[in-house]
């Protein structure tokens, strides 16, 4: 019944730069605007929410091994480091709640070193390409699988 | 005012199959509940629907071909063509609507041989590993879409 | 005691052809003929048998899923689409009974393209390079089995 | 002298959506346009011909099998299957006449999974690149040979 | 009418542990099991057969190299030679009789380096995956070879 | 009006040995034919043309970089440099006029390593596999082109 | 005429160590002496300068990230992570200025994996191989851009 | 004789997270207990230690730059990091003394992109799968051979 | 109480030449130098010791078949073999012991084809680089877990 | 004192035509000017200075050859023959001074076949992407070290 | 009787510097070292003998086009061009004789790009390591060749 | 003057059978045609000649590891070893003489998994293709060494 309650939204490198460069690729959106925007969202469905941005992978890591126990869902846009980091993935793979991997832009119409995400096979899905709403759509989700348990 | 209005869910080769095999991959939803859910959130947020399935490449490409002018976003799960079929993706890329690329499984965390998808580049975005709850996020993503324009 | 009693007998596109072209690789064999040899078996072990035949990838998946439920074996060659079609080997998986894959020529002494079998992990066992009798020994090893059990 | 009559000219999928979109990369002729142009250059040069489309696998294959003994001449823009079907390769390889393969588009400046084709090592040759044009030229090229003849 | 009479069934290292360890992937039945029902397939077919066990390639080469002449047909399980040996490749080539390749699992559903044989190129033809069955299969088809001829 | 008149023929290394060597592959067409049935079709068409035949690819890519204002159209088979030379490719990416890629045999039907060529991604269009008259039906190509402008 | 004036020099992980170890590599210039002579250059052209060192990739990331709309031109020697962090060239390509990648030695010359730079896509030119020079001459080609403009 | 003495014992990303999760993989050890089993060995071969632990690759190489002098050995765990990082295998070469790589787990038993290490060639050796042991076999080594100097 | 009592230590191709050559790589012991120091530490750790060393391939197979049952352990340098040898790694995971894997020079410091092992994955452990410290750290890790047990 | 006195710049396949065409990847100054730009620099730092051109890789080779004791430097822009030709690299390989290598574009933005050099790892260094400076830049690297010696 | 009299050494670029640079590699000997030997080794055999040297691939092809018919076999160095260049290989297909390929490093023994050799399928045998030696081996090659004819 | 006097010639897998099979690859010649050749042109060059055969790997190892002091050279047919035997290489590796690599067909005219051999690189020298000559080719090679000397 208090199952998936407690969220944790991580950001990766960069992402606290949407909205101030590149608009054709990542819209006029800040993070600080997504950020929110998932926030209204837990806060409508009756969870909590947490998030965090880091550019070091070493700080995103110790963020992910202290959410064990604390938070059922974390939704990561791991940005770069979704195609180098297995330090990256040894963390969410330790975690004890559910991981959703989300990106921005679709990362499969991109350079090719953006193919391949070290993330995913971790992941219990992966949402990408939507903006904002990639966010929105995996908050929504875990919303939904509250409402089901 | 009235764009995006009219969906189009495609299933492709064995998703008919859904709910009758391999629950701890697929679950026990088949693909009739599926098309009804997706009914069911279109309904809700004003939007008309239709779903073709087929196993036949041709059939599919052919619909696909049928659907510019009719409809304005094709949510579409080529299964097994995902990963072989230039002849969809070239119908796709024709097509004069947005396309979502979904899948029920997490296609990243499967054989080597699904991991590359053909479709993605020209798809808007991707949603995989919710089980149905992937074409809802897509359906939902739409509707939020409808509401924003 | 009645397990193993209902075969079917799948062959997959230009196989029809056989008997009629490049005898050098394929003989003079026909399809009906290996079908009859087939059916011959068969009845000789007290088994049943259908077959069927398509140049159609969709076809064969759907008589793939049809074939559940009636059908405890299926002998499959399925010619060229054996490197291609993920959406076969899909249906073939999710089919109820064991699969056999087998190949009139030796797949593996032509093009390398062909020596790659998207179907071989999913199937029982292989038979290939033997012409007709290819079908034959897969027959044979089904009513051997049913012999024993 | 009576060699090299009959022409069998085959369309694979979307070929039918020529002229409705992307003339950037196709321009504005349709398929209805080429075929036309292609019996007038037939029929100038006392040659017999047919035209077939499909967007299924299949049915090409099928009436490749049935164009040995009737036709002399397969001239063929198999277009996404180009570079994904062995069994389309089979069939055209067990055709008793020849074969050219044409493509509107230069597929060699195009995304690098166009680069490789299944069917040019069993052609007699190719032409990619002209538009409509490369029908043509395939026509005339047998026209000339007939001359010859 | 004298044809194909003699057989020489070889089995390479570690088929001599079979029925001895790891039942999931090889059964129960052992080495000696198998050559035993050679043997009765040969003796009732009217053919002669004998054996030879070795874990070392050279006396393996050795053998082969002094079958020529006496036997029609080689049956071999390279094992994990298999993927590794051109010197036996090599040899079973200069034999003047016809070679038939077997194996016990089915080699295509294991690890990706036992996919690739350097044997099948120069065998008549490949059985994999029928336990002790894939042997009698090859002798079965030699015995049917011989009553053809 | 004007446009299209001025056709330089180019070929590279060993095309001059045409017609003495290797009748299966080439046949037994000398260049000096094929330069001859070139200026004859340009001829009829009210096109003017030259030709220039060398082994040495710094002499090939200096008369491709005087060729620009002077020629509208480049017909080249650059033969064995086809899948060699980047500095063939940059000459006639800088050739302010079209160019048309030919090739006696069908390259892709040879050596892998003859199945990429640098040049085809620069091209008009390529045609391969037609003897001389691949030659040929790129000048009637320009010809019809010359027509309809 | 105020454009290209403040320069942000930037050192990846290791780079402090230089002129402590392997000097057949590196030389025996230090980092100081390199940003000293850097300083030394700019204040010559009239043009400031900053300079950071950091060993983690996070701390370069902000750093760039701040670095818009205060400098012009980025000269970053980004070490090992040149070949690794797709998360820096994601900073790098936000950066409102221009980016010069210089390395101290010939990274073409060393170990195949440090041949591959996931930076010089996005840079404006690469300097790699002159010890302390490197710096200096991208320095002075911006300084030189600085009197042109 | 009084080379050898000081060790500093170095864990990267995650490992401070062992004995809490995969049991299967890691064991019930905690870092602690093997800070201290290393401890307790270096004491008893009258050898000082340092440990140190960080995620953050940046803090790692900052930390071994100051090894230098100060430390003989260094015994790394560099955990996700050994597959990734070309800055962590630099700052590692630059170390004055000896390197010795272990690993909790076997790496080349699991996911293939474990398998390359980048810190493996400029390591004096390596040793992994042993749980908390690879790390006292590295530590008992050094004390061997100080015995012997 | 009794576990882990009994090992055998096998080398194999040109390790019986250590001492003898190469001192760079190998140093100056010899096999029966390492042989000697294993038993010795095995006599102190209570634990009985036998040794093998072959060239072939084969008779190191043979051996490792008849250790299952008498042996607890099995301590290998396969040298050369350790990269080709397909066979010698069935042998090894038939064992009904643990595998440890050793060798004397740093594997992956090498020549590029030195790098893969196909015994590591089957391996309980690999150690590599030490010299003949690497053969008794194997040893006094079973030891030690002897101790523990 | 005399050291570095004499420089040759090389150019090779069209660079003649630099600032002919496609000034958006090399702008409007033409090789000639390049020249004069180095001649200038070289005078001004009291160096001499030969500069040579040519489309013929054989002519740049026996030009590099007769430079062993006549020059100290090679500046060159290997253009399309930087990424194909061993001979040039043989000859630079030669050459009894230092060679600098040089590119007007960044060829590590481009097509991924101008990502290899075979030229950079027998040069001193490489200069790319900064137009007709990427010269300039060598040459007063060559003064600098002129100056310091 | 008269049958292989006549020989042609070709050398191909760089190799008139031998003896002059890297002796380590190349040895003392020169060019016209070797011609001289081959041409004394002929002699003796009652063979007559020429011999050509270009750094331009354009002018082998050439000289070699002009060999046939002359020429009963080529003894062809082609250093650099080797690795590289198809045109060279065609027109040593196209050569009426016999082709030797000599080398006088050990090309496996160097770096990669040099381990494939374009012209070793068309030729008769290599000849690779042996210095000077590796022309007159050739030489004695076809000497002995006409002594048994 | 008594240096390189001793020649041991060794055979490997399969070339026993020399004379027997595939004339069109390997002649009529025998293997004690061979050896018997060599020792003649050994007697007449006042050298000593052993020879050896096995189709063991491991019997090949042994041998070559005793002919250290014995033998200045060997000369040697490894067959299909060449491409596979790492071991075989450590063996050669580790003589004190040196090693002429021979062939008798030419290895790079075959299948592509001839192409690659693991002992050229350990070799002086390398001869390919030459039949029986490939032997005396290195024979007369010693032999002129030895005058030399």
């Amino acid at each position: 019944m208090t199952k998936s309650k407690h969220i944790l939204v991580l950001n990766g490198p960069n992402i606290n730069m949407l909205g101030t460069r590149e608009p054709d690729i990542y819209g006029h959106v800040t993070m600080a605007d997504i950020v929110a925007g998932c926030a209204e969202r837990c806060a409508k469905a009756g969870m909590s929410m947490d998030s965090f941005h880091s550019n070091c992978e070493g700080e995103l890591i110790t963020t992910i091994q202290q959410a064990s126990g604390t938070y059922d869902w974390i939704v990561i846009n791991a940005a770069g480091l979704t195609h180098t980091s297995v330090a990256l993935r040894d963390a969410l793979a330790l975690f004890t709640g559910d991981v959703i991997e989300v990106h921005i832009s679709n990362i499969h119409a991109r350079e090719s070193f953006r193919h391949v995400s070290l993330i995913s096979a971790i992941a219990k899905g992966v949402v990408a390409g939507f903006g904002a709403q990639s966010y929105y759509m995996a908050i929504n989700f875990i919303a939904d699988t509250l409402t089901e348990s």
